[in-house]
């Protein structure tokens, strides 16, 4: 059975909404997704308030409440009758998610055994036949085959397969 | 450069001497290391009394106060030349361990960047050369070579090469 880990953050989790949505809010500002279009967040917000970007990734309830990105949950599913599902997330990035990242699966993904959950750092790590992710950098350390999940920040970006949605994932690995 | 990952409790983690000294402590018994030998303290205690061996292990302050395995900091520290050190150990099983053992290995194994820590459940992910771990049922799944790293439970496993302390893990790789 082929092994496929599949990302969190942008990828069954939708964590630029709400940093955008936080960042608007205390900022009176009115960033969209268009405007990360090949560019990431910090890219786009001006350095003198990074610290404050990353305050609210820092915070208590960041993670617990993101939204699940469309059909993630009904295809996950269906992967795990033909593969080894694994979710692998760069967790270590940030210590005060990992409790709120294992609720929030526990919640949304509980058909995913807490043995097929992976903290780690660097993707380099994990033996596996895909990586489904968003993040490039992540992607060229994987030594499967790396499959780009579009998010606005990589939409130029050239070089993987790209899947835009759940649905077209099903179509790769279920079709 | 080869990769080594290696596990935290009974590794580099003194959890037993720990888990042994509560459990005494709370029930007057005088339980020893060598009570132990080929056995996990799961097999020593009785059945009625694994809730209680579970909740040390799930308590606030289990993992932040465990003493680190003897000469394990010197000897890894020297593997970082010649080898890609990664921790990895199999948190997902006691998710209120998450951030004491980040913390716990801030404070002891500083020169281990976070990117190079990895929480998993089945060490069968893990894309290395050698695991260094007490659990030979890790080891079974782990699909590079297993180095059983010895324990009392594990005195009579057969069927990987074994090193009993950190100075024979630096004979192994380093001499």
């Amino acid at each position: 059975m082929k092994r496929i880990c599949v990302d969190m953050d942008e990828v069954i989790a939708d964590a630029v909404s709400e940093h955008l949505l936080r960042y608007n809010r205390d900022h009176e500002e009115k960033i969209t997704l268009a405007d990360l279009h090949g560019k990431w967040l910090w890219e786009v917000v001006a350095l003198d308030r990074h610290p404050m970007l990353e305050s609210y990734l820092r915070s208590e309830d960041f993670f617990s409440v993101l939204q699940v990105m469309p059909e993630s949950q009904r295809v996950l599913r269906a992967l795990q009758s033909r593969y080894e599902v694994f979710i692998a997330t760069a967790a270590m990035e940030v210590p005060t998610s990992f409790e709120q990242k294992y609720r929030w699966l526990e919640k949304h993904f509980p058909f995913i055994p807490a043995s097929h959950i992976v903290y780690c750092g660097d993707k380099g790590i994990l033996r596996a036949d895909y990586l489904i992710d968003d993040n490039p950098r992540q992607l060229r350390r994987f030594e499967g085959e790396g499959i780009l999940f579009s998010s606005p920040h990589n939409v130029n970006v050239t070089g993987f397969r790209r899947v835009k949605d759940w649905p077209e994932v099903e179509q790769l690995f279920l079709s």
